[in-house]
């Protein structure tokens, strides 16, 4: 709690449109609408002030249609748009076509280069993509060790990571050998790794690992890791101006979306959905600050 | 009350996304959006972790702007995601058209091959297509005596099926009669026959029938059937895991979804619709849990 609270900025009348954080999502797929959707929302539910949504022309409609606080583009390149953006979130849902692979390694790199901090997501996508998100982040990444880039896989994708860049397994092992190994990548990749699972993980580029284990829901429904990303990239732009290391970022964004999930679980019990741990956003930021 | 609980898989914070179901459903036409759309949120507010709904490419977009919760393809045929499915429902909304019963008919022997429970829900088909579907599922299931399938007709298609199987009408008969002539065409067709009406019946495929009749709704409107085939799919998954007897899922689904009604009844009175029904799915589970 105390993590999220040094992160919030100072709110004045004086701030304008966008001070507290204009947002980029670029994801989404003909498939996988929810997920950019449940990304930008939280963004905006936890303080942001605009989220912008870069989705392929037939799934921008759609998510349009979910809410009229999103601003989304039909189109998965950002473009100009980029530069008028804080921080970005790449990846959630964006299917597993050749085309959107290419697109997010080019918006990576192009964030890198304007400074804009970035998350990458990996929900659900096959080795190759993550694997060459991972690549083209850390490959930006070694041009500046000043920008924060972080990974969030789950514990599925940790592993297959972990098995490409260090031969490495991680699934059912202690949680003491996954450190090491969490550590030891993040150190090759020279980023940052949340990794989402019972117990979430932080390993910094630096090596030093951080455990977040506040208590969640048993309930595993779709979209509460896009819930997830989206408030940790908004907790990492705060992170970011106001000097708190990433870490202090990851265990603002683990807390907040494990005490909302636990709110959720507890009002609605297991028939819970992404959209009740959302409905807790606003609340808790409020009870919060 | 006593069958939903003991169907409802022990949550912990070990669990994975996915594993209290991935679901899906293959159905939806240009004129029927709203029916497969209530049978997949039914799965994901009773407990399941993901729903997967399959509907031509004119109706998908529609149904995807129902819910950010629903992951909806624009295709009839699931193809490859039939094998990441725990559990299919084939039906509702699926239209008249010759190339939905041909996508119905080669998807139910597919799950059948895959060894994925399924539920087959006619509602509103012309009869041709009832037996077509009954006549693939009875294939299928011949190959196999251990996968659960479950149709699900209203008293007028249980007429028409029991006429065209039996040359037997259903339709008018004393409830005895009627049990006997289910009881025979579920153990011809080699599958179950969840019968609803105002009193709801299950034919076991070895000639066993029981009867339901918990307090319901007087109200009749389109959808609740959808809301019961759909919460009826995952209770005949979590059945099927725990070894329990189909017949506890019909069970279940028919006490859950009529005690939903009355509910919705009771508070909305009526003007009540599908959507009230569902309202109540999360809280009643809860209830029970």
């Amino acid at each position: 709690m105390d993590a999220v609270r040094r992160l919030l900025p100072e709110l004045s009348t004086s701030l304008r449109k966008g001070n507290c954080g204009r947002m980029g999502v670029i994801g989404g797929s003909m498939e996988y609408t929810g997920a950019p959707y449940f990304a930008a929302i939280s963004m905006l539910k936890v303080g942001a002030d605009l989220s912008h949504v870069f989705s392929p022309p037939d799934a921008a409609p759609v998510i349009k249609s979910y809410s009229p606080e999103l601003i989304v583009h039909p189109n998965l390149v950002p473009g100009s748009w980029l530069q008028r953006l804080d921080s970005l979130l790449v990846g959630p849902g964006l299917g597993r076509e050749e085309k959107s692979m290419d697109v997010a390694r080019e918006s990576i790199l192009e964030a890198q280069r304007i400074d804009c901090p970035l998350v990458v997501d990996a929900v659900g996508h096959p080795l190759s993509l993550i694997f060459e998100l991972s690549a083209a982040a850390a490959a930006a990444s070694q041009q500046s060790q000043h920008k924060p880039i972080i990974l969030t896989p789950n514990a599925v994708e940790m592993d297959r990571l972990a098995q490409k860049v260090l031969q490495a397994a991680t699934l059912g092992r202690p949680l003491d050998e996954i450190k090491e190994i969490a550590s030891k990548v993040a150190g090759l990749l020279n980023m940052h790794i949340f990794v989402k699972g019972p117990i979430d993980m932080f390993a910094a580029a630096d090596g030093s690992v951080r455990l977040f284990d506040t208590e969640g829901t048993p309930r595993r429904p779709g979209g509460i890791g896009d819930c997830l990303s989206g408030v940790l990239t908004v907790f990492a732009l705060w992170a970011h101006r106001s000097n708190e290391p990433l870490s202090t970022a990851a265990e603002a964004a683990s807390f907040f979306v494990r005490e909302c999930s636990r709110r959720a679980y507890k009002e609605i019990g297991r028939g819970m959905t992404a959209t009740d741990v959302i409905a807790q956003v606003a609340p808790l930021v409020k009870h919060i600050d």
